[in-house]
């Protein structure tokens, strides 16, 4: 880490900064949360790809990480948790093998997760041939429609005593993901949400219990239910990734104040026409994203302000469109020289992250580290 | 470059792929149209980001490269050619003194581009202090309303004779770039915009004649304009990026067929639903876009095929959503397994190109090399 010394104004734009102070009061707050409801804390990775970040997270009390792609969980698997969730279906040999040899050679207690019976069976044949033990939850669709099997399927029921009957697998309980909260239009909307998900979860379990399964464990995840604070009492552990952020998606769904906002991107004013101010952040640095899971609640492509007003109401500017290389902020009252810094609020937190290599990390706007996206781009 | 004999079923997935015999033929293709008017092609590279790919067009007669951002063009300047248009404007003291420090280093031939009179200043003082010498094109707009001179603007003249009375500059020419052709429903729209933009080009050039100012150059970019087939003549060249790949932008205005689509992602059925098949390739794969300069002329976010089915019509299938992770294809009327391969044709190639470490390239499908793509990610 290097330590410099400079204002968040001087950075080549454009450029991702994270406020630190923010993100640290992010972790402190959603780690408070859940210590209040004695749950573990098995934060996402894909968020922030960082091995600075994670770091932090399993300081202030993580469990564990969760990790959405095999290569990059690797990216963690040498550092100061031996703990992780992998909350993707694998359904091919050669991924099973990959996670198989990283859980012998640095000793992981790896949670995988399983939403069909094919699914199951590779898991089980992979364990069984290379002499490993895992822990397997069964994902539950509660209502994102993406993986997961329905409640009352079947299948819940005969996957469960199919990894109970393994010698390699331990059925480590439920696992869920209520990715369609981003298309909540409000806070009521998303406190339902959150509860439906508990609501299908104890159900699932109580139908297991009828037949004398037992769910050792319930693992939900997503930052708008965990910020809607609903009750967690049954829960086991809550696996947020955005929080250590916060983005424009979560402050529309009315869950944060913008002051609570970690990440934003510095850029310049490089041209101006009639109608608009030209930065010189596009869709290789915002993303085209309007929304979380293609939910398309934001109009535009970010909100802006001039660096040395940011957070100013009478400031704020709309990104209307986007090149690759340039936005379009559509022309306020106000002039702009060009070279005017600008300071953009992204839509969303998580693509911008994956946009670049590194983060500027700043303590009120003066610049203290820069932080690798470590595990950005990587493939098997 | 690592020499690999297998089939791209093979890879693991997400994987962008890259035809080389279709690239190759790309690249003859404009590269014998321009040719034939005996225009200079000056690819840009911010869409394949890649010294390989880079080379190539180079050794196929490119005249020089393009590129819009100072720290990728960076990428490029110890290579085979010394002849760089920088197609951005800078308007900031570092990124020019970065540009003129390698001008300096590499014995380059650089252009820049100016499209207001600060922009001006900034690159005369700047080339004074350092005394370096380079040419500049005036940007014009000729209908994208982002960076540019608007035909008619007095500015065009003002900035020619500064440029000219300067000791350290040299008035390359005109140079625009017609992005708004993205916009366009159908091929005849397109020649509409291209021929438009040669018009407005040669009427502000013969504006300049009248104050007897000569325009040596006129430089326009823009792959849809190209494949219209348009006149070239009066052209001195064309600064093309996308046509290396093409895609479904391409393909849906009616410029291409799907055999000419040089890039794909190849994915993997991961899990399956009532409605939806779930894919591995999601927005961090294969990008939000749904289509190029915010012209959404697409619905879905591409095409998706079973892998051994490629390109067969009955087998063509929707990707109708993304979470950053997952693509949702709808099902169509027949079933694949779990873990089936699915070949995908991508919206936008760029930010494709822009969200991968390096590239499988393959010829049939057997794969040859892996490309880095050295350009991205880079900051100053």
């Amino acid at each position: 880490m290097k330590i410099i010394d400079k204002e968040i104004l001087s950075v080549d734009t454009p450029r991702v900064l994270i406020d630190y102070d923010v993100l640290m009061s992010n972790i402190h707050m959603v780690h408070g949360y859940a210590e209040r409801y004695q749950v573990d804390v098995r934060p996402h990775v894909k968020s922030h790809k960082s091995l600075d970040i994670a770091a932090i997270q399993l300081e202030e009390g993580a469990k564990g990480l969760t990790a959405a792609k095999v290569d990059e969980a690797a990216v963690f698997f040498n550092t100061a948790t031996k703990s992780f969730t992998l909350a993707y279906p694998l359904t091919e040999e050669h991924k099973i093998q990959r996670i198989l040899s990283s859980t012998r050679q640095f000793s992981l207690d790896m949670n995988l997760i399983v939403d069909s019976e094919e699914g199951y069976e590779v898991v089980a044949l992979m364990c069984k041939r290379l002499g490993i033990k895992l822990k397997i939850y069964i994902k539950i669709d509660v209502g994102l429609k993406r993986c997961g099997l329905p409640p009352g399927d079947p299948r819940i029921l005969r996957i469960a005593r199919k990894v109970l009957s393994d010698g390699h697998l331990e059925l480590a309980g439920l696992l869920s993901h209520a990715g369609h909260v981003y298309r909540a239009g409000n806070i009521d909307e998303v406190i339902r949400i959150a509860r439906d998900e508990l609501k299908i979860l104890f159900r699932v379990r109580k139908y297991l219990l009828d037949y004398d399964i037992e769910t050792k464990r319930i693992s939900i995840g997503s930052t708008p239910s965990l910020l809607a604070g609903i009750d967690l009492q049954g829960i086991s552990e809550i696996r947020p990734g955005n929080y250590v952020f916060m983005d424009r998606i979560t402050w529309k769904l009315g869950l944060i104040a913008p002051e609570q906002i970690a990440l934003t991107v510095m850029s310049t004013v490089v041209s101006k026409n009639k109608n608009h101010f030209i930065i010189d952040a596009g869709s290789k640095v915002l993303s085209s994203d309007t929304g979380a899971h293609g939910s398309k609640i934001l109009e535009g492509y970010g909100l802006a302000y001039p660096a040395e007003k940011y957070l100013e109401e009478d400031y704020r500017m709309k990104i209307i469109s986007l090149s690759e290389e340039h936005g379009f902020i559509e022309r306020p009252d106000f002039d702009l020289p060009l070279g005017t810094r600008i300071r953009i609020i992204p839509n969303h937190a998580c693509p911008v992250v994956n946009l670049t290599d590194s983060l500027v990390v700043h303590s009120r706007n003066i610049i203290r580290h820069v932080w690798k996206v470590h595990a950005r781009g990587k493939v098997l």
